[in-house]
């Protein structure tokens, strides 16, 4: 049956499973100390013209979020984010577990913007008992968002501007940020957000490899002793190759970029297929997951041919329900979508 | 340069690779839900005679062992283990980091008995201020142990008869547990272990794969939400078929049981070499880490050569280092090792 | 100068201090085995009408509330609570510290209501990636509420049947409990508690004690080691007989009941004088706290002749404070305050 | 029945109880903001001859060891201890709940010693993985010990040493400081404790309190938001003054030094009168805790008699008990004991 549930039902790109076979048997350190975690730690550096840049490769989002989060914090420090961010709603409580707060703002399209973030910060230290409540010591935004939105790159200045006033970090999931970077909305560079971001991660889950992001600390502000915390956290592979390769891969000839523009065109293939034939959406979103409305009975009828996610209730007669594109997806599933519809 | 640092230097065995490589396209749900695992699982039990074991597959060791004890220890609960157990020493703090004290006993080359478990049990609850300090609430034991050695099928019973006497949980890490299933010395069976541990994991990420352990539930006392529990802790993957399908591929044709008979018949090998050269060993592991005294001088040149691991000094003219078989070694590299000493 | 800016602004109360000094010299045994202690448990039981009740003394409600929350919840589950409650807001993070998401309900007036809870637990559970969130494992409500509010009979009763349907507890944080069981609007006895909650705390922090608060677990449910958990968090007192003899003396001779009536008797005469003079309030609090718009002009003024709490901005010109009695409020100083106005 | 279980067994000192009656009903601000806080700590700080010292005052020594193990130890760190420390022992895993590994070092008379630590921390960051262990990030000792022993100048200044030359902070527990202080066979004042520590604690508890511990930064080293960190522990009073007004009345007219001192005395009056009747000491301890050999027909006899602690077995026939004196022992108490002996 055909798929549109996510942007993670394949494996990893075949230039990406090719580079694994080609290394396979040579024989490298464990623990991220091998050959080719080096060379795609320098490709990326390149790409983000950030030398002092600081990168370790994870296996997961989650896991990255709380290593991030949990390390820069202080233990009386929570982390502001939208009340749709991944990390407030969709981690089974990993920032929670590692004993912090997040401290939700709500969202508007999946964003929060500097202005909230600056009056959270002013009104708590404005408070005569601030000590009685959680401090807010970082800003997490995702990017693209949740619903597919994408901050430009004023209202990521302005974020940037708000967390370094007050000393705190600024933090992007980019757990698909190779779909927000080229879509034709955007106006943020991976040069941007190496300069605006004190630390954010590439994903590449989503983007073509089996599993792995890109931890980028930008302002040699990777903590101390960062490799214990990774271990620590249950998030040191013995065989990092499996990391390092495949980023050496998906960071050589510019893949991670071309495979996410494959993504965003059929997002924007299939988006306008749904509109010719009627369907409106949720949200407009520039990124590769959309949001349409549809009758219940139809999507039961649906349901049958193909799989796609359910993402909220509309009213008694609709839901809201998500399409995904990825990397993988081809000009014919997207036709035989469009077919069905 | 030659290594026998460890057993995780090489990628993953061929087969597993290429079964990765022929499932690649396929759409699967995300998760641990896909068709692999469920078929990988359902191998696996077959393996354990265990139908009602409860299988899932993480990603690494420690992320295993933090999962398994913090979510089956009570918060006023430590885990018992011996002073060279991992989750005592290499595993950077996991288990603390997770709330729970590592309650250690004296190991006699890399073990703990039955006494000894018994005797902290009774101790414990017979003084007057137990609640004042840590209850045992768990055995961990490692089969091979970070000595090489094993548990015999008396021993093993012992321990479990101790803790089933007390109702506490014996838990087994099988890092290497091929390893010893293949040793010659060996007389427990993968059956013997699901019968007697209540929880245990078969470790792939040094036997043949590119990272996966098969964590195994065997009395129907997988804790509830245990998904939750493993997002919780960062260890759930979106593409779960990468553990699925190489566990597929290593309990297809015998392969996990092959690949380990080789690491361990390439350890004799080593072993009769070095012994036939005159170099002692600290412990005669029947496993694939052996262990040897050595002249520093001679080490020193000898690390021009070829890679191995320090493991303590012996005394002030010599050192045990450890050298490591694996699936991947080959005749031709012990061959190679055994003219350079 | 004359302060209403809380209720534990003095010590204890006279015959609180009175049976300390009384008491102090007599040797007892350490870690609330003390036999005032267990006087003062068996006091507590025969007012709860409630044999089975099991009960341990601790400092303060932030400990109580840490304590219950981090041993009654699994590790994946959270606690739903109003997002006005004190573990929601004013604890500086102690739920997540233990490891736990605080889920919070919007509010009407400080409370949450059945249909809230069911809802949302109703939501979660069909939900098909509920394990990818927190799990709702407890439901905290405060009585009064932090707006001084109360609870009815039959809206604790409806609580409770929605708990025990989902067989998680319900936990009533009784900081100012005895405030709330002596408001003339109250229609929730003691007894009713000791039947509709699994636990509950009897607070004496803010109602005649120097510190203290009784927690009480109610249907045998009394996690095992709990004395343990106790000390693991910091919470046991050496001198145990510290609070073993301050609940000794609150719960003789009907004491803790009869102050917890001087505070809601100088709370009536407090609001009737400031209504008299045309104040208007925030809400019609039936406890000890009462909440006043007043001009920001005359507020300044007062300022400086008493204490209070300001609460929050009402408009440009007007802000709420909160002037709260307690068991030590003279009619005297009601009086000297009304003056003031 | 005489007690000499404890130094705990009594409620306060008179003149502590005294002034607590005395300033009972005067109104203070909450959490520590009091005047009687202010006073207490001045005249602390005058006594160490430390202007810049930061003071905290608490409930008790596992929450003032839990709250400053967890806010001054980075996540990766550990606390090097005595393996029969508190914290390693007695805590009920208080340091691992907070997320952190006791790293303990074998005791000599419950002391360790600089080259002890040195060495540890040597080993630690020689080892090529160190990043896989947890890393030595203070160092704790008790003062008395908890075998009633004291670290003389010398071993104090070589611990201080080490702490500085690899810049992590050296902690003194001082549950029974004063019993130190006052020993015949102490080098050590407090002015030497607040330049060779980093931060320390006054332990009243055992002397002369109802509850309370002094937390003592040194030099300018309290974590920020330290307030913030106490809340989040559970162990912020909102009644604060009840630990001031007993520091207060400890430190004014010498009370704390002249009680402890009579521990001291009544414990040599004891241990005279055992020897006088020969019995053998385990410990020749110069502090409260005396501990002697006695056969264990004798034993049982005098158990009937009077409190005391069972400490460990000396042989089959007798045992290691404790005797412990306190600011309450009276000589007719040591008396009656020596008659029963």
């Amino acid at each position: 049956m055909l798929s549109f549930e996510n942007d993670y039902s394949e494996g990893a790109h075949e230039k990406v499973l090719q580079l694994l076979m080609e290394t396979n048997m040579v024989q490298e350190s464990g623990y991220g100390s091998d050959s080719y975690t080096q060379q795609a730690i320098e490709k990326i550096k390149e790409r983000l013209d950030c030398p002092e840049a600081e990168i370790k490769f994870l296996v997961g989002g989650t896991q990255t979020n709380q290593i991030v989060i949990t390390t820069l914090l202080k233990n009386y420090e929570g982390v502001l984010a939208a009340d749709t961010g991944h990390v407030s709603t969709h981690e089974a409580g990993a920032i929670e577990a590692g004993g912090h707060k997040v401290l939700t703002l709500p969202h508007t399209l999946g964003k929060i913007d500097a202005s909230q973030v600056k009056d959270y910060l002013e009104t708590y230290y404005a408070d005569p008992v601030y000590q009685h409540m959680v401090a807010p010591g970082m800003v997490y935004i995702s990017q693209p968002t949740e619903y597919g939105t994408l901050y430009s790159l004023e209202e990521l200045t302005a974020l940037s501007a708000v967390c370094r006033e007050y000393e705190i970090p600024l933090y992007m999931d980019g757990a698909r940020l190779g779909y927000g970077l080229m879509s034709k909305e955007n106006d943020v560079a991976l040069v941007d957000i190496a300069q605006l971001c004190d630390v954010f991660y590439i994903g590449a889950t989503k983007i073509g490899a089996l599993c792995g992001e890109a931890l980028v600390f930008t302002k040699k502000n990777m903590p101390k002793h960062f490799l214990s915390s990774i271990k620590q956290h249950g998030g040191l592979l013995a065989k990092g190759r499996l990391l390092g390769v495949q980023f050496l891969a998906l960071f050589s000839d510019n893949l991670y970029f071309d495979i996410s523009q494959n993504a965003i065109d059929m997002a924007e293939l299939l988006k306008t297929g749904f509109k010719e034939k009627g369907y409106k959406t949720l949200i407009d979103s520039p990124t590769n997951q959309q949001f349409f409305i549809i009758d219940n009975a139809k999507l039961e009828e649906l349901s049958e041919k193909v799989k796609f996610s359910f993402w909220e209730k509309y009213d008694d007669q609709h839901s809201v329900v998500r399409f995904a594109t990825s990397w993988a997806t081809t000009e014919e599933a997207v036709a035989e979508l469009l077919e069905m519809i």
